[in-house]
C-alpha cells in the first residue's frame, strides 16, 4: 500500500504531506539500511528469521522530532506489515502518537491510527498560532517503509535536533517493547524518555529477549552512555543461569565500565491464582537476583533495579501485559533509582 | 458461530463446558427477552436503529457469578456480533475477564478472548485445590447468544447468589461503557463495583448518552435504589440545556426521592491542543455545572460529583477515551463522594 502524494484525500483537506526522511529519526539503537528498522540484521548473525524479518524491523521506540508552524498535524504510513494484535489497541500497534512540548514538558496531543483503506488520520488540529516542538512516536509493532506528516499547506516543517541528552540503550522483552500499551508512546521506556530527557533507544524485542549472544553483540556495539536491560522476563530460570555471564562478557569485551543497570522482571496477573507460573516466575526471579548479584561482586557498574509495574495483577491484559497503568507504575518506580545511578557517571 | 458442546477441543482437553443460563447473571437494569441484552427495546419507543439492534445488545457491564472447585475456568462465547474497535483490545470487545474472591477482595485471575475460529480461552490454569467464588465479565462490545463456562470433568460449578448490594444504576457514555478499557471489567463502574460491593448495573451506551427520553423512560422503570450519570460526555451545550430538566421529570415520575448523583464530564486529552474542543468541552462543563446547581436548589436529592480521570490527557487512548488507569483515577477520584451520599441514604 502507498501513500499517494499528493493525495485525493490531501487535496481535499489541503493538507501538505512530508515524508520522515526530512525529519530528524531518533530512538535507534544503530544506523539500519531499513530507516525505521531497528537492527541491521543483516550485519549480525545467531538471529532465528523471525527476529531477522519482522521482530528487529518493527519500529517500536522509534520517533521524529520536528518543528512546525502548522494549525493541525496528520500522519499516514507506508507499512510493510502493518500488524493487529489481540491484547493491544490498533492505535498502538499501527499508529503514532503525537506530544508537542509547553512550558517544558513534553504534552500528548494526538494519536491514532490510519484508516485500512490506507487514509491518512489527524493526530491534532485547531492549534493555536505559533511555532510547535513535536515529537511523534512511530508504530509498536508493525514495519514501517515511510511515514509522511501532514500540515497546512501555508505551515513550514523542519527537522529539529535530538531533544533528549545520554544515549541510554533498552533492551528487553514485550515488557519493554510496550505490548498491551494503549498508545506507542506509553512503552514504560518512551514515558521515561518524556518525563526524564533521556535518549532512551529501546530495543523491546517481544518473547525474544533471552540473553542470546545475537543480541548482545548488536548491544556491545552500540554507543550506549548506559544500558537498561529487562533480561529477565523471557528466559526461564535454567536459561537465566546459562546465559547470564556470557552475556555480560561479550557487552563487557566493548563496553568495560559502562553501566549496566538489569531490571528485576514484574509481578505478572497470571501469578494470582496460576500455581504452576507463579513457581515459575518466582524461580526465574530468584536466578536473576542471584546472578546479578554474583556479577556486581567484581563489578562495580552492574547494578540491579527493581519495577513495581503490578503488585496485584489488576493491570494486566492478558495475564502477562501492564495496562498503561502498569507501564506508568513500572517508569515511576525506576525513574529516580535509575536517574541516581546515571548521576554516579555525570549523566544529568 | 455456535460452540459445539462438547467440541473437539473440550475433547482433548477434557474440558466440561457449562452454559451461561445454569448460572447468576448480575448487571443488568432490567430483564430482557435476550438474556445478555441490557435494554429491553421491542418494549421502549424512541430509539434508533443502531441503539435498539446493536448498542443497546452489548454485554458491557454484564456479568456471571458462580462457585467452582476446578482447578481451571475456561470461557467461550456464542457471538451474534463479535466487535473489534481501533482503539481498544480484542481482548475487551469481545472477551471475558474473571475475577476471584480472595481475603474478601475481588482479585484479577484472568482475562482472554477465544479465537476467530471459535475455540475456547483458558482464563486461569493449574489453580489450588478448593471451592472458588468467581465473577466472571462478559464482553465489552460484543453481542452474545450463550457464554459457555469450562472446567476440569470432575468439578462441580453451581450459580452463587449476587455478591453485591444495593442497585445503583449507571447511565452514561462511552466513558461508562469502558471504551479503550484494556479488559472488559475495567470500566470505572465495574472497577467500583469491585472495590466497593455496590451492585452496580451498568447502562453504557457509545456516543449515545444524550439525556433522551428514550434512556429517561428505561432508566425510570429501573427498580434502581440510586442513580449515577455520566450524562454530560456525549451531548453538545445546547442539548444539555435542553433537555436536562424533562430527562430528570421522567424519572422523577417514578422515583421521585431516589438519589441522582450526576458526573461532571471529564478532561480530554484533545483539550490539551485543539482550541475548538477545549472551547466546546468548557462550553458543556459550563452547562452541566448551571442545569445541575439549577435543580439542586429544588430536589434535595440531586447531586453532583466531579471524576479526575485525566488532569492532563497523558491517559487518552485516542484524544477522546482513557485507558485503564484514565478509569482507574475516575473510580477512585469518584468513590469516597459516591459511598458518602449514599450512607446519607442508610445504603452503606
Amino acid at each position: 500500500m502507498a501513500a499517494a502524494l499528493p493525495s485525493a484525500y490531501a487535496a481535499k483537506n489541503k493538507t501538505k504531506f512530508v515524508p520522515g526522511k526530512d525529519l530528524t529519526l531518533i530512538g535507534k539503537v544503530m544506523p539500519t539500511p531499513d530507516r525505521y528498522a531497528r537492527v541491521d540484521t543483516v550485519k549480525y548473525d545467531g538471529f532465528t528469521d523471525y527476529q531477522r524479518r519482522s521482530l528487529n524491523q518493527e519500529s517500536s521506540g522509534l520517533a521524529l522530532v520536528f518543528k512546525t508552524n502548522s494549525d493541525r498535524v496528520e500522519v499516514n504510513f507506508d507499512y510493510k506489515k502493518r500488524h493487529h494484535a489481540y491484547n493491544g489497541t490498533d492505535v498502538a500497534s499501527a499508529g503514532a502518537d503525537l506530544y508537542i512540548k509547553r512550558d517544558g514538558k513534553w504534552v500528548y496531543a494526538g494519536s491514532g491510527v490510519p484508516s485500512a483503506k490506507g487514509e491518512p488520520v489527524a493526530l491534532v488540529s485547531a492549534m493555536a498560532p505559533g511555532e510547535k516542538e513535536c515529537l511523534l512516536y512511530m508504530p509498536l509493532r508493525s514495519i514501517i517503509d515511510e511515514v509522511y506528516v501532514g500540515i497546512s499547506p501555508d505551515a513550514t516543517i523542519t527537522p529539529m535536533e535530538n531533544p533528549f541528552k545520554h544515549k541510554i540503550v533498552f533492551w528487553g522483552s514485550s515488557f519493554t517493547h510496550g505490548v498491551s500499551a494503549n498508545r506507542s508512546g506509553m512503552a514504560y521506556p518512551l514515558q521515561l524518555q518524556r518525563a526524564t530527557g533521556l535518549d532512551i533507544r529501546s530495543l523491546g524485542v517481544s518473547g525474544n529477549s533471552k540473553l542470546q549472544q545475537s543480541y548482545a553483540r548488536v548491544l556491545a556495539d552500540s554507543d550506549a552512555d548506559a544500558f537498561v536491560f529487562d533480561a529477565f522476563s523471557n528466559p526461564q530460570a535454567p536459561e537465566i543461569r546459562e546465559n547470564f555471564n556470557d552475556f555480560v562478557k561479550t557487552i563487557r569485551a566493548k563496553h568495560p565500565v559502562t553501566p549496566i543497570i538489569f531490571q528485576q522482571t514484574i509481578y505478572r496477573g497470571s501469578r494470582n491464582f496460576n500455581t504452576d507460573n507463579d513457581q515459575k516466575e518466582a524461580a526465574k526471579m530468584a536466578a536473576a537476583e542471584e546472578m546479578v548479584r554474583k556479577a556486581m561482586e567484581t563489578d562495580p557498574n552492574i547494578y540491579i533495579v527493581y519495577p513495581a509495574a503490578d503488585t496485584d495483577g489488576s493491570t494486566c491484559t492478558d495475564k502477562t501485559h501492564p495496562s498503561d497503568m502498569g507501564y506508568y507504575n513500572w517508569m515511576e518506580s525506576i525513574r529516580q533509582p535509575i536517574l541516581d545511578i546515571l548521576a554516579k557517571y555525570n549523566m544529568k
